[in-house]
């Protein structure tokens, strides 16, 4: 075969191609009543997720999408485009919070952006990347802050992880 | 009616029932492979997630459960009977971790601590707490880490936030 480097994902991001600062725009996902009150079921039984009319006597005063739902949608906006990193976007986990509602009918999208970038020292084959993700709605409302801390494979003398686990067995 | 104070949920904890270092445990969960590909499919569609055999080949070395997957089950474990907290569980944010990674198989609990209790100084009628929420698997290894900020109630004037907001309006 003429790719001398068949493991690398070409459109993948490995930690040598990220940079502090780099930003990535997802696409967009519409949730509505339906998706908000299915994951409730699940999930996260109470009220403002599951019920509009029970919904409007509670502190949200109306229908309001689970934050888990939220997380959920952002990593799957993440996950199909927004941050296309090699080997998959895995969490170490990260600090999260939900400034404002998800209303039935937004419309949302993931903006990121690199904080920090971290090669292991125990590990040559990967690092760890600090990225901020803020999910908005279409009135660019935010509606979520995470800032996750991911495990990213390294490009190691020529090799993705998976050259550099042959050559060692 | 005999009881003098019909909005209050006498079996849930409003924030004057809370104090720090007071400890909740949830019921259990078992999570197999088909819940950890379904949840996948939907929001997290990953190799290590999808598929037992390209599990193999990853970071996981075999499938597991996307950790937004374990944050949701753990919100399920706290609403059902694991936390609760008058009006619901409302979470303002968090900090998330997953130490270790939540196999096919496993059977989940929460063990919950109240860490801080904060009265609002601007809304006499709720309250943050923070609680610390462990997510563990039947043989004691902890797969997350939870440290919430919730918005609870609190019991103002012998009423509760229903009662209040009736005597302004």
């Amino acid at each position: 075969m003429a790719n001398l480097n068949p493991d690398r994902e070409e459109t993948a991001l490995y930690l040598e191609d990220l940079q502090v600062g780099q930003r990535f725009v997802s696409g967009t996902h519409r949730i509505d009543e339906e998706q908000i009150r299915a994951f409730a079921q699940q999930f996260d039984p109470q009220p403002f997720h599951l019920d509009a009319e029970a919904a409007k006597g509670t502190l949200f005063e109306g229908l309001v999408a689970s934050g888990w739902h939220t997380a959920a949608i952002t990593m799957r906006l993440l996950v199909v485009g927004g941050l296309r990193i090699a080997g998959g976007i895995v969490g170490a986990g990260g600090d999260i919070s939900w400034p404002s509602p998800v209303r039935p009918g937004a419309v949302l999208h993931v903006e990121s952006e690199i904080l920090e970038l971290r090669p292991s020292r125990s590990r040559p084959d990967r690092g760890v990347v600090t990225v901020r993700s803020e999910t908005s709605d279409q009135l660019g409302e935010v509606v979520q802050v995470l800032v996750a801390r991911l495990v990213v494979r390294r490009l190691v003398q020529g090799g993705t992880q998976g050259d550099q686990q042959s050559k060692e067995s």
